[in-house]
């Protein structure tokens, strides 16, 4: 297995945005996300992205120049218009002006229409997390599953992040509603492996655990089957809604590639406004400490509060290395015109 | 089957309420929303819960008096301690706030801590609904689930709702974070079936669909396996740090029954300071519309949106009346003292 300096790393993608058309300033800050998310360990939304980017914005789907301008502003709550822009600029900036909106009041709610990919949803909580606030946020999608009792796809998998911050390491959620992703599940099948647990229906419309019945059925699981079926139904409405909008059938119908015109909201809270430092310390501890002083299912087995293992990977990844597929990195640097 | 008139079990209800001591106001108020409950088929939370209310009222873990008094305002954010007055009451309150605030200025977050079981989740979602807020609010409770990768207990079931207002029937979610509850698995094993997916691991740990299995490890599963162990993490602790109250942690300590001394938020939003109307009719209108012109999985199968089967049995128990385990009718009538 290959491994990449984070640096490395970071300088060709960055090279590659530039080329791109993007500004030595946009480049950069893109450039990092990406490559902190694989660090982070999540590749399919790091390096493994960059290609399709460039693609994106070549066709004009995404606008490098676009910035986010102010629809509407309500004290608390903040409305933008993303404009296409870099999806993961409008999140940052977003995401930012909650946390300053929520050093002001208590609570800041920015909601984000028209804007693109975000890539790794994660990030925005880490982000508020880093900088002391609690954070919630989520984006719509195209749809890309079943909705709970059909076979035809019709829903989105609408990631949606939790984030509080902590000393020791935040604590952060970062979920799609689709048990699987679909790059899960073609590692899995290249690997000739079986999923860990069941992750769609195949044709015949029974549960299983083989990946490529599932790419075949298209029929993906939500998590918690009517559960995650229901709360993406619900994170696309709330996310048009507050935005103002395309909803997930209105993303398939514009049809610009991956959450091309999504709408996200970000909502963030000073949790300092409320309580004490020594009373977020214990509150936080208390709930740690009777996490892992849980009875392991396996022997040995290890157990993780939400975020705790991309903390490892990245500790791992910024020793040894960011590991990389090869045609992956190839492709990049090419894209880099490093090759 | 013996179905029970809504009005007939309201007014037994409310006369147990009245009997445990609770004055004639607040009686009707519970009994109402514990009859609406089994009205709309949350059996569980409804009817099935009095018994043990009246319980609770008796041991002193319920303060049938207290109401929630305001511990910090902070204009689009207020904290109340519940002060252990009836968790029904509270929530009700604590969501009228959120929808006042939001009134004002476009969204409302209330937090309460110190607060009781608020017995259907589901009933603040479409409290606010009614009145055309969005939604979204959650509970922490106790600990009655493995966190992901352990086997012994320490993570809520932390109930989660996001409701949007529809003048044909409001999409409501209502979910907690186990895949199946404890009640269904008892029902499901009383009727020598089993669970319709998956529902636990049995005590060599496997997943299994055997709910007399589950109920003897207590290895309940999270919706989505660890997706709903970390969600559940992440909705304890930011309710309990956006109230000031007790985590999962302190609850189990704290050991005065189901949800005692809980922490919760009730957020809502005015869409109508966003969007027009017409705007927001057409968002929902094009969304249901591509949910209900999915393929269906089955043969004559049908495509429900969340909260769409609530309506339907709202209907079905308004016309016919509401279904009762006798058992549970006649205790209850007991406790009203009409036997």
């Amino acid at each position: 297995m290959t491994r990449i300096s984070f640096e490395e790393m970071k300088a060709t993608i960055k090279q590659a945005f530039l080329n791109a058309g993007m500004s030595e300033e946009k480049a950069d800050v893109c450039a990092r996300i990406h490559t902190e998310s694989s660090r982070d360990g999540v590749y399919s939304h790091g390096l493994n992205r960059v290609e399709r980017y460039v693609d994106y914005i070549g066709r004009g789907w995404v606008d490098v120049d676009a910035v986010p301008t102010l629809e509407k502003n309500m004290g608390t709550m903040e409305i933008y218009n993303g404009n296409m822009g870099p999806g993961i600029l409008n999140a940052i900036f977003a995401m930012d002006r909650a946390t300053e909106i929520a050093s002001q009041f208590g609570i800041g709610l920015v909601s984000l229409r028209n804007t693109t990919h975000w890539m790794r949803g994660g990030a925005f909580g880490w982000q508020a997390a880093e900088k002391g606030f609690v954070a919630i946020c989520w984006t719509n999608t195209e749809s890309c599953m079943p909705t709970w009792g059909a076979k035809s796809t019709s829903i989105g998998n609408n990631p949606f992040i939790m984030a509080v911050p902590r000393k020791e390491g935040h604590i952060v959620l970062d979920m799609a509603m689709s048990q699987y992703s679909y790059g899960k599940l073609s590692v899995t099948r290249l690997k000739n492996e079986k999923l860990p647990y069941a992750g769609g229906f195949d044709k015949e419309g029974q549960l299983t655990d083989d990946p490529g019945a599932i790419e075949t059925s298209r029929r993906i699981l939500p998590m918690g089957y009517w559960k995650g079926s229901g709360f993406a139904i619900l994170l696309d409405l709330i996310s048009a809604l507050l935005s103002g909008g395309l909803t997930t059938a209105g993303i398939d119908k514009f049809d610009q590639g991956s959450c091309g015109s999504c709408c996200q909201v970000f909502i963030a809270i000073d949790p300092l406004k409320i309580n004490t430092q020594e009373f977020i310390d214990n509150a936080l501890a208390e709930t740690i400490a009777q996490l892992k002083s849980s009875v392991p299912a396996n022997e040995n087995g290890e157990i993780f509060y939400p975020g705790e293992q991309s903390l490892k990977t990245r500790k791992l990844n910024m020793e040894l290395g960011i590991p990389v597929d090869d045609s992956v990195w190839e492709k990049v640097k090419e894209l880099a015109g490093l090759k």
